[in-house]
């Protein structure tokens, strides 16, 4: 194990490619390598992609891998995908345009499953984003399918955090704009040659300014037609000096804090729910006709 | 308290109100009121209404309380807004409309935030949910913003799941739709006067026809104008006869169950994150330089 580690570190793929299947079956043992692993993070800038169903964002990934490879980085693509909660397997979704890569090797895709009963941003996703950083990535763009907790997470575990809206979308996208203000970084307005692209963008800059600011950053409003490539050099520059402005405050130790903390925090969870508090059992315990909080009391008093 | 109880389960609007109050502030003491309400539950049928941000399913949730009250049923609604990770406030969307039922005594509607660290429905909101039951409600809708997550755990929870989409969403909704598809218990295609409509009407369709059954019921696909009420009765009538399908086929004290299970392991691992394992001890342990699962082995030897 600690041979396929050491390998992993030295970039090797099919090394960190096993550590992530082991780490994602959860195969006894798996923390060992793990902690290995998470004592070597923090070199990578990790990056958040996140946005409505159809705003684009596979699209607008591949052109930034594009970019990044012409730069001389090394990348990390970590694509999110909702789970059936009925066959348990994950779903695969448009991948298809990223499949130009497959052939270089500075390019790294992996595609996982969200896990229902945890949520969002799985902590085996996590150690897959630091099994990359630490294989020596220079860059780990983590992209993700949905809207709501997903974002927020996202915002938690990225340096950069961008998220990506499309013209012209209803009226509940206020209620889900209002939370998405203060985590994005940068905001894009993708597919901006549709109509009412300006209007799109000006509505976001408004609620912008009545954002309270974390630290002093200024999120702007980008516009890109990914597609055809247009708006994503202006996009690069802005990560780049998103980047830079990370490094000077001071605020990637910081970063990697939280992150910790939410790995950490999942896998706590991930430990009771699984080892001591099996499905099964409450499964039972309901079935013998305890309501929920009567269920709850005598597992506890089990364990005390 | 257990005079709130009793003024509760006879449909007292105040002492409903007041319980829901003090299980989503968790105050000391709620799981012995919880307790009895949730032996109570059972009356209501409970439908999920989900689906992409800016579908229309507020109006929609609008609309059928209406066609429902002039049934003679009474109504409950609870409406879930994202949460911002950093105000820790529910953002209430445009509940405007809804505003013309509040002077209705058979309606009772309450917004609700999501919470962060436990994901999607949480399991306050199931408590308010059996609320509205154990008062008596003769119908109870989960109306939620946001795709992914959120469509799985209503699923889980409720007796009716509608999926409510739109025509002209993007490629990402491929991969959304296949995890929808198991969880439909009946699709709209709303704003179908729009253009496309049709395609998206018999996309879905096809999709339904390779997806394996649960059970022996039939998934159809309606059309709506929700802004018009146009499509809203024939809603109403397959809501009734998915019903009466649930009834006969005795599915509904499985659904309960269900129900339960899902509350239970929401509140044990509530309970575990709360009492035993509080954030700030891991942000300690974090911050003294461990990594998550080192992290997650001390704190484990403690509980030992």
């Amino acid at each position: 194990m600690s041979n396929l580690v050491e390998r992993a570190l030295n970039g090797e793929v099919i090394a960190a490619a096993r550590l992530m299947r082991l780490s994602d079956d959860r195969r006894e043992g798996y923390q060992v390598f793990m902690k290995e692993i998470w004592k070597k993070t923090g070199h990578a800038h990790i990056i958040g992609i996140t946005g409505a169903p159809g705003s684009g964002k596979s699209t607008l990934t591949d052109q930034l891998i594009t970019k990044f490879r012409a730069a001389g980085k090394t990348v990390g693509v970590v694509a999110i995908d909702p789970t059936s909660p009925f066959t348990g397997g994950a779903i695969l979704g448009d991948r298809i345009r990223m499949a130009t890569h497959s052939l270089d090797e500075g390019v790294f895709i992996r595609s996982v499953g969200t896990r229902g009963n945890l949520g969002g941003l799985s902590v085996s996703t996590m150690d897959i984003v630091a099994i990359m950083d630490a294989m020596g990535k220079d860059i780990v763009i983590i992209e993700t399918v949905g809207v709501g907790q997903d974002e927020v997470e996202i915002a938690m575990v990225a340096d950069t955090c961008i998220v990506v809206t499309v013209p012209g979308l209803g009226d509940d996208i206020q209620a889900i704009k209002a939370g998405i203000f203060e985590i994005a970084d940068i905001f894009v307005v993708n597919k901006s040659d549709r109509d009412g692209a300006e209007r799109t963008s000006n509505d976001l800059k408004m609620m912008l300014e009545i954002t309270p600011k974390r630290d002093e950053w200024t999120v702007e409003v980008l516009k890109t037609m990914a597609e055809k490539g247009e708006g994503v050099d202006e996009l690069i520059e802005r990560i780049s000096i998103h980047e830079d402005f990370f490094k000077e405050n001071k605020l990637k130790r910081r970063k990697l804090n939280e992150r910790l903390v939410h790995v950490a925090y999942g896998a706590v969870k991930e430990k009771l729910v699984n080892d001591i508090f099996p499905p099964d059992k409450i499964k039972a315990l309901i079935e013998d006709g305890n309501d929920p909080y009567t269920t709850v009391e005598i597992l506890w008093n089990n364990i005390k």
